[in-house]
């Protein structure tokens, strides 16, 4: 009896080599005291949200207090604060036994990762350089909500086989990489890219793929056992993947030209969404034998999410050219096809990417975000190319192609080269960048799980005793089967 | 032993004979390149998303981009969005095996739903008869959901029962079916109507009772073991019934007119809701032998949620008075009202309804929707007619009943007349057409379950192993009882 | 056999002594009633919310429609509803089977508490004396939701441990005292508290842990199986928590003045919280033996909720002076020390109050509401008392301190003593109003559980039969085992 209990307990208590007590607090605080000195620094309060706003309303011909830009960015901003806290974290709820390390650490990568992209961005952005601070309002934690979303797309692909401590550090890097080439694009490229098709899709996707090839273990199918979802798992990706869906045009909107701008992005993507859903249906019963729907690949791998991931990659592909003027149809037809090739990916791509090139892909970020995304950017330069006069008017070309200052006279054309050329840049600096900071994450003081403790809580986390409950539950039958094997030896 | 682990797997593994393989795909691809297709001939951005919308603002006397009208509907219709896709979707998570199909299957409805629901609704409501062409923005988008909505509804009472293809074909005729009557009570009749009352709720939920009335199951007990609840899809429903019950005054306020008009919808909805859980709470109880409150009846039936549902039959009852000067108070009697009628429903009109009339009602839709949009009817025609000039004013009385062009010589009293025959048509069209699609969803070609396989997600979607994981959990014991079965005969 | 099953079926069906067939259907509904005659005498729409608005625009010197306050307070006042009813009502699901507990009363006691706060709050700070009347617009919904946040922290202090009819009577209380202390230290002291730290957090938070003083259980520890967390249910907690976390810059910010009040409320916040996260982490890491993290603190007691909540501290931290200029690195030092004092409370403070004071905290609200309260108490008096013209400005300096009136000669260092007297009244209405709610709690006329049915839903709800499907599930093992145990005798 007793030797059985312990066999029991033996089996569930694992060994783990992966104790971050010292490396993880020291991560924490020596960079969030580092943030503090930089923002002490660095950081001031832009014109907008400074108690003296209201003392220089006057020169700035605002005549009340409800044409403060806060009132028409800030639901933008809580919608995609949602996406980026819940839509993230609970789509990489889906493992049966890693749903706290799937919402949880996103939740402190994004925490820490906002505070550093105020400071890049801002740098590259918003610094004034006669007082040499960065002036921050509600458009620039937008901004930093964006930064952080490349990165937690690139937590995607390496999901249950890092540690706490590797994601801080490719949150670090994958900030600082974000904002340079997002200043490249924006500002040197000046190519559109609202809702980041290419700034934060590719970027965030190539980046995410390109860890995962150097990280890549052999032996990964030692945890294979937990590397599906269960019932109620899935029910909460779920919840990640509408809040996702329903606030993606607040995402591509958000940080668009105000009036027509925002209010078309919002519609583009609102309608190239739903389109993605049923193709991705479509294709995702086609599919099947006995054409069952699959809301997360489970059966014979872990190239997730079919049905939940590709019904977003819509919003994904929608993101340079939200603005634009592809009309209506043009969105559902972006969506249709979205739809398809994202769900093909999961059938085809994937298992090609982890078979031929090695890149184990956990959430199949691939067919959700770097696909998608570069589909997005090519959409995104064909549609800028063939902008004319007549569909946007004059002041509309200029409107939604900031064609302003130093870019007044390039053509529609020339931006429609721009737009491609951005998508390359962010590209290299995806794959070059994670190539790189895989490299770094490759060094074996970063506290990360052997190949059997993947996709487990329990490395990182104190996770309830459901286990040895259902241990202490079962001897009622052990003592009845013992009573009843001894029984007879008694009686007879 | 292996006999032992046949046995389990052949008890898990029922027979399947729902296979939707061509038809789910044909059906999403052909109504999909249909909507493209009518999309490209029909539907433009309407002035305001469109991007010579700045070069036209001096003529509509609009001096800044922030007039835009996006900004004073979008926060609305995100709200009313969330609860479309994420309030129903989770309110029907509530069935033990059948959360996949609750969230999933409303997801795919939806958004062919609002597709469809944007070109009926625009040939009848915004189609330039100069071009031919409808101009949508985001208050189509708001209306769009609102249809869809209706939809929604009459799937709860046949959740669990019918196959994704024939969900499908009851969207493309509701969506039809609540153009048309919503063309006939808001235009013709020109009724009011804003929370849709009648419009969404009375059609909504005749046309799903009507619909489950055709299809009813004599032998739906055969999966009865399906039936019920458990304790974490019980807490997943109330995620649905929370998003619902605080977003309702978004709802009942969304496309009412700005200003006060919007302002007191939010109000009114917002006073009645809370009136409305206390009742439920009481009348739960009571019914009780010991006073315990049921989130969702699971015990001997499935008329379920009465305390997750009850509480939101206040917001339908407010939907067609909301906008009207009912006084905080009126606000609180309809809902201290609904929350009594609505539980009641639950306890004694439901059994009824299956018992003497065989309509089988999975959600109880009759008791959150048909019932208490009546009842928004009879306050929204007895309000409307009881208006005075005191009470609102003079250009408060034109505002809120729109008493303009062809009806500004129409009397509230007369107005009161015609809410009440706008909801008389919206029964009929309800029971009426749901009759008639019921009839052609009974043809047998649309791949529905047998009796015994309703309310398994089995049949449409891929479940994860949760069994088969648990019957891989079994064999330590079983092979202890093996053990200590044989020990004894080994060293005896 | 059938005696194991039997003995089984006995082990689930504890006793019951808590009927609240009577009780709790009376209390609902007589104070429903009485809202409702109270609302008829007492209140009636504000200005901008009654149908004569539109007339009186004129007078009010408003050109437009989109001046209504509604679109400037209505999106923020969302966001806090989520908080209250999804945000507090998922922070509670996190016991193992208090789900329906947790989130229901949650709901019941919100709604009831937001009607009697509008007319508590309407009576003392909205009442037209020259009418008698309480005119309510969309301020006064917030207004009350607020309020009723302060009785769901003290909610948090005795979960698990009281009865619906109990909790219905605390928040009668609590909803009273608030109206009275939020009377005196906004009107009277006329002290700036935005965001509640002292108003909402500090009194919520020592009304609770009086309460749960003067109700102190000695034998709480036979239901100590009942005081853990299961895995999906501290994944419905993180829910709760998400929500609290991103919606948390809404309500600081949600009735701050308009402009950049708002504006740099909701910045503050959204820092402070950021920083919140990291410190939260690298202590609650360091805690542990082998550096795990604890999303609740499950192993050893119910001081529950370590990353879950200490990570909401900065918000309420930054409640009060999220409104001064304390400069965005300010906001991170806030919530720097917040996460470290939080996450030390639950290692140190929480179990010293059970031993010591006897007080049993379910939640910690102590160390998320009690003691982050009592530290933005005092950030808020120290910045209030160095406020300087040259920070805020002239202009700037009236309308963050609200220097208008009575009150326009008042020095910021005069300033600061009253932000200081006002913690102190917030506290001294907690404590004393707790221990004389928390007595006449006592009385044994509530249906209180008995200790050992304390944290089970199966008291106050029907639960779903997860046990029972569980017992139906054994007996194929208890079958086998019985026939590998009998066959050998067959066969031998």
């Amino acid at each position: 009896m007793t030797n059985c209990i312990q066999g029991f307990k033996d089996y569930f208590c694992r060994p783990k080599n992966t104790n971050v007590r010292l490396k993880l607090p020291f991560v924490c605080f020596a960079w969030q005291i580092a943030m503090i000195i930089l923002f002490g620094v660095f950081v001031r309060y832009n014109n907008e949200s400074d108690a003296h706003w209201v003392q220089n309303m006057a020169q700035n011909n605002i005549t009340s207090a409800i044409e403060n830009d806060f009132y028409y960015r800030y639901p933008s901003f809580q919608d995609v604060h949602v996406m980026i806290f819940v839509g993230f974290g609970f789509l990489m709820t889906f493992l049966k036994r890693y749903s706290f390390g799937g919402v949880g650490f996103n939740f402190l990568i994004a925490a820490f990762g906002i505070q550093w992209a105020l400071l890049m961005q801002g740098w590259f952005h918003s610094l004034d350089p006669s007082t040499g601070k960065i002036y921050i309002g509600i458009e620039n934690l937008i901004n930093a909500d964006f930064c952080v979303a490349g990165c937690l797309i690139a937590y995607g692909a390496v999901l249950g086989k890092v540690s706490p401590v590797q994601l801080m550090v490719m949150t670090l890097f994958g900030v600082t990489l974000y904002a340079v080439e997002e200043y490249i694009i924006l500002n040197l490229l000046h190519a559109i890219d609202a809702g980041g098709s290419m700034i934060i899709h590719v970027f965030g996707g190539y980046y995410g793929l390109a860890i995962s090839w150097v990280l890549y273990r052999p032996n990964l199918h030692q945890s294979k056992h937990l590397q599906g979802s269960v019932y109620h798992s899935d029910t909460f990706a779920m919840i990640g993947t509408l809040f996702l869906w329903m606030f993606w045009p607040s995402f591509n909107s958000a940080t668009t030209y105000h009036g027509d701008g925002q209010h078309r992005a919002a519609i583009n993507t609102y309608l190239c969404l739903t389109s993605c859903v049923l193709t991705t249906v479509a294709i995702s019963s086609l599919s099947q034998k006995t054409g069952k729907l699959d809301m997360v690949r489970t059966r014979h791998s872990t190239y997730a999410y079919r049905l939940t991931n590709s019904t977003l990659a819509g919003g994904v592909a929608m993101g340079t050219a939200a603005v634009f003027m592809v009309s209506p149809y043009g969105a559902l037809i972006v969506g249709f096809c979205c739809g398809i090739l994202s769900t093909m990916g999961y059938l085809y791509i994937s298992p090609f990417l982890e078979k031929t090139l090695k890149i184990h892909d956990t959430c199949g970020i691939h067919n959700l975000h770097a696909m998608p995304g570069v589909i997005g950017g090519i959409v995104g330069a064909i549609t800028a190319a063939t902008a004319s006069e007549s569909v946007y008017g004059m002041q509309g070309l200029i409107n939604t192609f900031d064609f302003t200052g130093n870019f007044k006279d390039r053509t529609v054309f020339a931006q429609g080269g721009y737009q491609a050329a951005g998508m390359c840049v962010a590209m290299v600096f995806g794959i070059g960048g994670g190539a790189i900071v895989g490299a770094i994450l490759r060094f074996p003081i970063w506290g990360d799980p052997a190949d059997e403790n993947c996709n487990d809580d329990d490395v990182y986390w104190e996770v309830p005793q459901d286990e040895e409950d259902q241990l202490e539950s079962v001897p009622p039958i052990l003592e009845y089967c013992n009573y009843m094997t001894n029984k007879p030896e008694d009686e007879s």
